[in-house]
């Protein structure tokens, strides 16, 4: 009889527990898809976590695409982030709005990456998910701003880091913290290597540095 | 008593003719956007439309805004179209994502251009909106296919000809009674002046032409 | 003695025969470099001039460079041309100077891809070598002028017909061949893999359709 | 009889006189064409020099035209420059190659402005003529390099510098100089109407910095 009754208790238990769990959605472009495969920044979040104990606490996924600008994770939230009710859902997008200017033609219009940005917000607010942005990290990793598209990714780092100011949320500046980090370990300016392999995708180091600037901001939430 | 039944009968009557008006809504770019003003070819098509005194049966509003691609309708899809309940979409974009490429950058991939334009379909299909969707007529009057843009701007049409087809929705093929309409009137293969003021804006002509092909289409749903 | 008087005879009549030799030089991209690679064009040309017995009349020569655009032969053709006396130049280029306008945004624009061609020519002339134009050929074997490229790859084949009725001097109309060819033999409306192994790099049929094409117009001069 | 030796005199001092003027030339695109205008700083420098009464060892003249990139420098090199046979050329040029990139897809590759760059060297070297290189100033006037062409005008200002120190050629700094006067004068990180009217093209205060920078340079030639 003990049994009988204490079972149920562990399931009412686990149950509870299996609610608290926070639900955390990254949603990007292809650094985010890489982001969950092996090395990839959201497996070394979710080692973290267990490391610390906190497996209970958290769950997460990952949802990104490659080549996918802002107005195409507009047109998937519904789909890929809403319907999957996170609690949490980190935003990491602006490399390909930026790079495919110059590579394709079809970047993205820096009054619409800002439109878009602003459209997806108020979805996730409307739905009551909490929301980290990031800045975009790097296309090139010389530290003299001399990389061709450095201008265009402070200019969109500078509107993501406005609108995590208008919208009371919680920012990752991942622009800067590459940056901090070849200041101090790409003394001979180089242009990839450091945090990524082609200047744009992560390596190892990068992956690590990704992880820990958004494990620390997803456990101040 | 004999005007307390009359009345209402008139109401009844009033309320029965608003209800059959069909309302429809032109969903694009600026050349849209200049169709609600003087001249323009939503005005026209009001006007042909009284003429053949089928005001009582058709109701006409714009909704065009300068600059706009495929994903900026679908992001303002909701606000300018489903909340005004029309019972007809004129779909007319495609200009500025092919011509934004060499402009500044900021076209639109052609795999992304069908991938938005079957989301705002399946949309306005999920609203029972019936819709007629238009080819972009042209960024150069030229005939010989030598405009900069012709080879992409045929590339566009194709992808809506394939989209009317396969969502068996009316089309009205702009490019081609463009095209028609300069290899008659257009002897000398200027890139303007026929029906455009400046290669892609409408002049009287080509806002006729526009009204004549919509009015034709429309009367026919 | 009899030999003494012989010899002297043969050198003679040799050095006249050689100096007789026209020499032909093919001034243009990469589909000029792959030209005198193994299956080539210009080794084509070879080969048809050896079975036609000419090959004590003509000598052929490549100078053609990756990437390279109409400025890029400007800046070369001292080193690559003139200092190599040709009797004859074939000028094989516009390809990049379109491709690159949406590939890397660098590109040629119109009206310098003219200043520059008749720069080219200018020089040329004043060195009394004789020209042969030719038109680009294509980027993507679609026969409907739906491939991207295809408006300004006609407007500048339009360009270069001019500058070779301007200036008097014979054109192989490259891109009028290769349209008439996959009119007849391309019905699927593909764009690649009739002549073109990847829209614009020349297959066998592609540079046996060039070869006798410039074989025609090089004999005729 | 006096004045019959006298004057002889005077003309073959003034013959002599004249031979001694430095003749310097300023050679760019539109900010150097609108340097010989009023305001101008060809003007400006012209005062100057007059100011400190050196207008007996110095004569200046603008070639510079709108829209120019450095392959269009070597296109009139010689009719522009050398038929004019300067003692001094002043070499502005940079900003055309980097932003055509995004307003009409006809920029110039970095591997190519370099070899462009160096062929006008070549020649002038060839030809005695001493040069003073230019970095380009600015597209936009923000401070913390968030103007959309800062990368690519800082990676050709580098590619101009090393091309200075390769050829020991003396440089005016002009993006430096830009820099450290916004740094002083542009505390609310505007875009324009420091330096320059439109983000690009030199106001008065731009005017006179690229004056004082160049005659300095000028005169330790």
């Amino acid at each position: 009889m003990r049994k009988l009754i204490f079972l149920p208790a562990i399931l009412i238990f686990m149950a509870f527990t299996m609610q608290k769990r926070t639900k955390v959605i990254f949603f990007g472009d292809s650094i985010t898809q890489a982001g969950s495969q092996q090395g990839g920044y959201i497996i070394k979040i979710d080692s973290m976590c267990m490391k610390e104990n906190k497996s209970d606490k958290y769950e997460f996924a990952g949802a990104g695409i490659g080549g996918n600008k802002v107005y195409d994770l507009y047109l998937r939230m519904e789909k890929d982030v809403l319907e999957k009710t996170p609690d949490v859902v980190v935003i990491y997008i602006g490399v390909n709005d930026v790079w495919h200017k110059s590579s394709s033609g079809t970047g993205t219009d820096a009054e619409k990456f800002e439109k878009f940005y602003q459209a997806i917000i108020d979805k996730f607010n409307a739905a009551k998910i909490k929301m980290i942005l990031c800045t975009p990290a790097v296309i090139g990793e010389r530290t003299d701003f001399s990389n061709p598209q450095d201008g265009d990714m402070n200019h969109y780092s500078n509107l993501i880091r406005n609108i995590a100011k208008k919208n009371s949320l919680p920012l990752v500046d991942l622009r800067k913290a590459f940056l901090d980090y070849n200041l101090k370990h790409n003394k001979e300016n180089k242009d990839r290597g450091i945090l990524t392999t082609d200047r744009v995708h992560l390596n190892a180091a990068g992956n690590q540095l990704v992880a820990d600037e958004m494990w620390k901001a997803i456990k101040k939430l």
